[in-house]
């Protein structure tokens, strides 16, 4: 296959838009990235699109890419809807880079959207169920209004807790943080402070959703969501866009002096076993395409939907054993400053996640890294970044992750 | 990159399964297909499905391969979701050649699938606006809306039409057929004789929805849906399951000695002008990358959502100039026995339209033909095959198509 390079990217910052469509944020984030490359909407070959929840949020299944894009001017070409929940967008990335690599096109133009926020509460808690097999959410979900009618009937006059349908992932994950604790002594401070690290971060980048900083005490302190997580410790609601262009290597200099190379790109679903997990398959993947390990990655973004999740990210990314990733975040390794900061962006926790949109952000945080353009927050020297995106459940593992090594 | 073949296909008979889910329709079609490649479930590397309405239908979105894939056992993978309404498999199929064409993988599974039919006919009506700018469609469905009111109020005790939107598209397709009448003296008996020849073929094929076979009489006089549309014209609503299996040049022999290889692959979208239209265009990138011509092409499987569709395509796919798809149907060119059949599994028409399943299943049909496997529709020594299939509706052409050549 042919080498290929982000020549330009560009996003949205993430935010809660009630007054902006898919359109309008989509417009933005790919005008961003084709004036980053200095083309314009005419000269994509192929665009693929990756969006988890149109179809619930508004409806507007089956040919999303189209409808966006051609609002915009950008037609013709073979446009790709992929979904693969809060991986959506890096799957995108992964066949935007195939069209190229292969030989098929010459340029390509990756996007990741979501607009998920309403005023609606339960229709967005409903969104999520939408990530993991449908006939058991249902299932889960009629088990729950049962035990918030029990509880209603029990407590005259108090009102049920069907909105609890939001803890299903994040159950999931504080059962991994518990699980955590209890094999390897991580402690509820350690996921407190990938929390307190990554809102550091986002209060530098101006394309993040929320840029205040927080302390120790505060996000330990603000309210709690399920043992150990509490409310500071979870990526928010949000909508947002952003657009990658990916030229093949013998095309390259005609637009940009500073390309950012596709090293490894790989995508991988759950199993039931998990020997090895699919953190650890899909990260292995990616590094023996790319000719590189864990050791030579400078910068990372990583999917912590939940602060605990960057921790046990770190030991399925090889950053540290198993085991070791709360040292990790108490040495200081992983901060801006450090020797391998991760999350520099805010990650989804202060930057936001706006599901469809997440990878394509990822990878526009590791573009500006490995190009030096990350202002404030610029990791010095950076050669090689790496981003980790994970999505949906299935059973019991991610339905599906992504990981991506790039290099200047 | 790397030639590629189809060494394995299989599918579901179309039909309208009520007691049947996604899982059970889509085990069928890829325990066929992995069957028919003498393979099990561990040996693809890759799979990738294509689906139109999962998430409105079944509110299944985000993970669709995923859930319905594990169930059977296949898992760990990588899984890639794609829609592009009707033409959502046919987009898979390419994704999964790309991935093997590349080099990426050996060995990749594509998958279609649909469950769209439903008791409550509302619900299945309300599908098919998805396949279009949502915006736009929920306008036009509270313009009809509106008419179906003031008409019930006008005849006092009348129910009004809320089912009328489902002629969204049929409207779309009787419009560019009244069009071709007028401007090229096309008849509404031309239109039916397709009709004819599609459900004949249909009662040859043992996966066909519907094997009953109809006059011209009967065709044209079947109840109308708008001029000059009856309903035996039109696509019926339907349920079902097709997979293929796609391995690179140096391994087929492992798996087949009848393998049929993907000569070119095409995926084009739609544009706001019609010089040249979406089916020229992706037809001719499929002719080139096959560097062959519409003259070479001894059987094609095309997209007859409704019968006048399918004279039209004849005309952008090259079998015969403009405005002489009439006179192809008169002449007999396109039935069985004539010198280029065109969907002889019984088309959309009578095959069915299960609509994310379409596309995989027409690959399928011209699978069996180049390998001399279609029985009683056989086509005698088939070498080159064709599929066209067309899906949803931005502004005023389809939002997607794709073209598959196929070879011996």
């Amino acid at each position: 296959m042919r080498d290929v390079a982000i020549v330009g990217a560009g996003m949205t910052r993430f935010g809660k838009y009630l007054d902006r469509n898919l359109k309008s944020l989509t417009r933005e984030a790919v005008e961003a990235a084709l004036q980053s490359a200095g083309i314009d909407k005419s000269t994509p070959q192929v665009a693929v699109v990756g969006n988890a929840a149109a179809g619930l949020a508004q409806g507007q299944e089956c040919v999303r890419a189209q409808v966006v894009l051609r609002d915009m001017g950008i037609q013709g070409i073979p446009m790709i809807n992929t979904e693969n929940a809060c991986a959506s967008s890096s799957t995108a990335f992964q066949l935007a880079w195939l069209y190229v690599a292969s030989g098929m096109y010459d340029i390509a133009l990756a996007v990741g959207m979501e607009k998920m926020y309403s005023e609606d509460k339960l229709r967005v808690y409903s969104l999520f169920t939408a990530g993991t097999d449908v006939e058991i959410a249902q299932q889960m979900l009629a088990m729950m209004k049962e035990q918030a009618e029990k509880a209603a009937k029990a407590k005259p006059g108090q009102a049920g807790e069907p909105g609890k349908s939001r803890s299903v992932f994040m159950d999931i994950y504080a059962a991994g943080a518990r699980a955590h604790m209890e094999r390897y002594g991580t402690t509820k401070e350690q996921f407190a402070k990938v929390a307190v690290k990554n809102h550091h971060n986002g209060s530098l980048n101006p394309h993040a959703q929320y840029r205040d900083e927080y302390t120790l005490e505060e996000v330990l302190a603000s309210p709690p969501v399920a043992e150990p997580l509490t409310r500071l410790m979870c990526a928010p609601i949000g909508d947002g866009a952003a657009a990658a262009v990916l030229v093949a290597a013998d095309k390259v200099a005609r637009y940009t002096t500073k390309p950012v190379w596709v090293r490894g790109s790989a995508v991988a679903s759950g199993t039931d076993s998990r020997q090895p997990g699919i953190g650890e398959r899909v990260a292995q993947k990616a590094y023996e395409m790319a000719g590189i390990g864990p050791e030579d990655v400078d910068v990372a973004e990583v999917h912590d939907a939940s602060a605990p999740a960057e921790i046990l990210i770190y030991e399925e990314l090889g950053f540290c054993g198993p085991g070791e990733g709360g040292r990790l975040i108490d040495d200081g390794v992983t901060e801006l400053g450090g020797s391998k900061p991760v999350n520099t962006s805010g990650g989804l926790l202060a930057k936001g996640h706006p599901v469809g949109a997440t990878g394509v952000a990822q990878l526009y945080e590791i573009f500006l890294q490995l190009r030096g353009e990350a202002a404030e927050r610029q990791v010095e020297g950076a050669k090689v970044g790496l981003t980790e995106n994970g999505g949906g459940m299935v059973r019991f593992e991610a339905a599906a992750a992504s990981v991506h090594v790039l290099s200047r």
